[in-house]
């Protein structure tokens, strides 16, 4: 019998319908494995030496030899604009009523921040410590958008795959700063704000603590993260990462954190990269908006990341009811990630230095 | 410089990147042509003479020589339980909470309305006869399972193309009754009552009166209905079709209503086909609630269906954010599919009758 769960949070149904599953991990994927791609690639205008390929560099992490600009050598991250920017990030926002509907200039920041040198790394391969300068490029990128007031929202997102929208082999996250909160952003806030007024708890803490007790949807814990299949999971393996103590923002991390939370992301991309064969995926981090912190939201709302493997279609029925079909219960998801043994991580590089 | 445009329903934004695009009509699809496909394949489940390889038909429109049964030769609608079902027909919802999640069981129907035994045939090649009975059939199922109170909405869709998650080349839609009111329904039907509450008019009459009135977005009209892209459009060529005359719910149709919405689904569904060479997409005819009709919704919502071609993927920005970005303006997609010439409606066929 197929189940019907809700999210807690967002109200939403999902379909757990294992009866049209295959076994979990036999979600294996057709696309390019990572592997095979070379360490290095002339066309690529996220590798090194095709610097002038992208627009100049916003911020780099990079050795200080004193000698190249922000756009030279001896980077091990860069962040430069998107050169094809979904929203622009010059002019005013120009409001405006046409008859019913509202309109405003797609003013924004999209900005792409290249992950690495290599171009067929990947979260499974990289270090901790590129995985956390990574966060740290993300937080940096973060603190200086926030200070344009136009801006209510930072997305911070990843797409890996053709599947999943990735355009561009080699590894790369996004960040979309948008002049409006996003619905998807909305719906998490007032449903975390309802649970909170009716429980005087956050409602992830809540799920922190129930995943934490029952174990059944535990992928991983550290001392400061957890990671787990959400209940009411939309897709198959769809993974939360949440930190265990209560924080709306994610850039309040401490430099502990910001380890911890490295580590368990580069875990889970382990397990899955093992269990799913390099699996076409998005990740999104959902934070607070830019404008409302210091208010209600610091206590009701709770920063997470999340995974979201594209291994089905969505078709006419997820369309039109917003209802999801899954076909792997999460518990199941969660047994099989347990399962799988994460590769060792490579040794730690040399020091990480932001110029 | 790109848009931002608000649908003034669900108060969901998205971004109109027309920098982004191509010409309207480059979206052109590399998928198999309907054209190609033969009339009959011995290994369909749809085709005649191989209907048992489908549950038994719930119901068929067939010419009624007397001798054969429901599953016999000589239908030209049949409708059949899926042989995978989403949900489960029989049993209770057995509603329970798990500490703070809430589950029940997956009950409901899923039904494929198979819609012509012609396994090559389109909307677009179709007659309207025969589209106007598919509505007739959906009609028919609505009703039926309207009286099953276990159910609170019944999603009518159609998927067409592998993209947009057709696993089945025979033309058919579905149908699944739902035991909860889909969030996709829940966010429209509480959008259109904000918008009532404040302007005292229904928001999709204003939208068919705006449209008709500008024309920049117009697809068609006839005497009942109006086919424009929306204002917001998420999708490129996202295509709605709305009855003139305000109604919650589409089984009031009259039976000169149903032969204009069979009209203007097969000519917007023969422009998309000329204009964009048969793209995959989805349809969802949204409706109103099963359990909530004569209360104040039957004034505040007004029913419609939804053409979605799959065209562009979804990435990380649009699962994270909701913000979806449309490549090209709902103007000129409305401007392409009305210079597109719809094909001639094939002959009548010979009479229908429901048996």
């Amino acid at each position: 019998m197929p189940q019907l769960r809700k999210n807690p949070v967002t109200r939403e149904w999902v379909i757990i319908a294992s009866e049209r599953a295959k076994r979990p991990c036999d979600f294996f994927h057709g696309e390019k494995l990572r592997g095979s791609l070379p360490l290095y690639s002339a066309s690529c205008p996220f590798c090194p030496g095709n610097e002038h390929m992208t627009p100049p560099a916003i911020l780099a992490y990079r050795h200080n030899d004193g000698t190249a600009g922000p756009d030279g050598p001896g980077w091990w991250i860069r962040v430069v604009p998107n050169l094809y920017p979904a929203l622009a990030i010059e002019g005013g926002l120009g409001k405006v009523g046409l008859g019913l509907y509202d309109l405003m200039n797609g003013v924004g920041a999209h900005e792409v921040i290249i992950e690495t040198p290599e171009h067929n790394k990947t979260f499974a391969t990289m270090s901790e410590q590129q995985v956390a300068d990574i966060i740290w490029a993300y937080r940096d990128r973060y603190l200086d958008l926030k200070r344009d007031r136009r801006f209510e929202y930072i997305l911070i997102f990843r797409n890996f795959g053709e599947t999943a929208g990735a355009s561009l082999e080699h590894p790369h996250s996004q960040l979309i700063a948008t002049p409006i909160v996003p619905i998807e952003a909305t719906e998490e806030l007032e449903g975390a704000a309802r649970y909170y007024d009716f429980h005087d708890r956050c409602a992830f803490c809540d799920m922190v603590h129930q995943e934490l007790d029952t174990g059944e949807r535990l992928v991983l814990e550290n001392e400061y993260f957890v990671a787990f299949e959400p209940f009411a999971a939309k897709y198959p393996f769809e993974t939360w990462i949440v930190p265990k103590t209560h924080d709306p923002n994610f850039a309040d991390m401490s430099k502990e954190e910001v380890g911890g939370f490295a580590r368990a992301i580069r875990d889970c991309m382990a397990r899955m990269a093992l269990c799913l064969n390099q699996p076409p995926y998005n990740f999104t981090l959902l934070t607070a908006p830019l404008q409302m912190e210091g208010g209600k939201t610091s206590q009701t709302y709770h920063w997470h990341l999340k995974i979201l493997p594209r291994l089905t279609v969505e078709a006419g029925f997820e369309k039109g009811s917003g209802i999801f079909i899954n076909v792997v219960p999460p518990e199941q998801a969660a047994q099989a990630l347990r399962d799988a043994v994460a590769a060792p991580a490579p040794p730690i590089p040399q020091e990480s230095v932001a110029v």
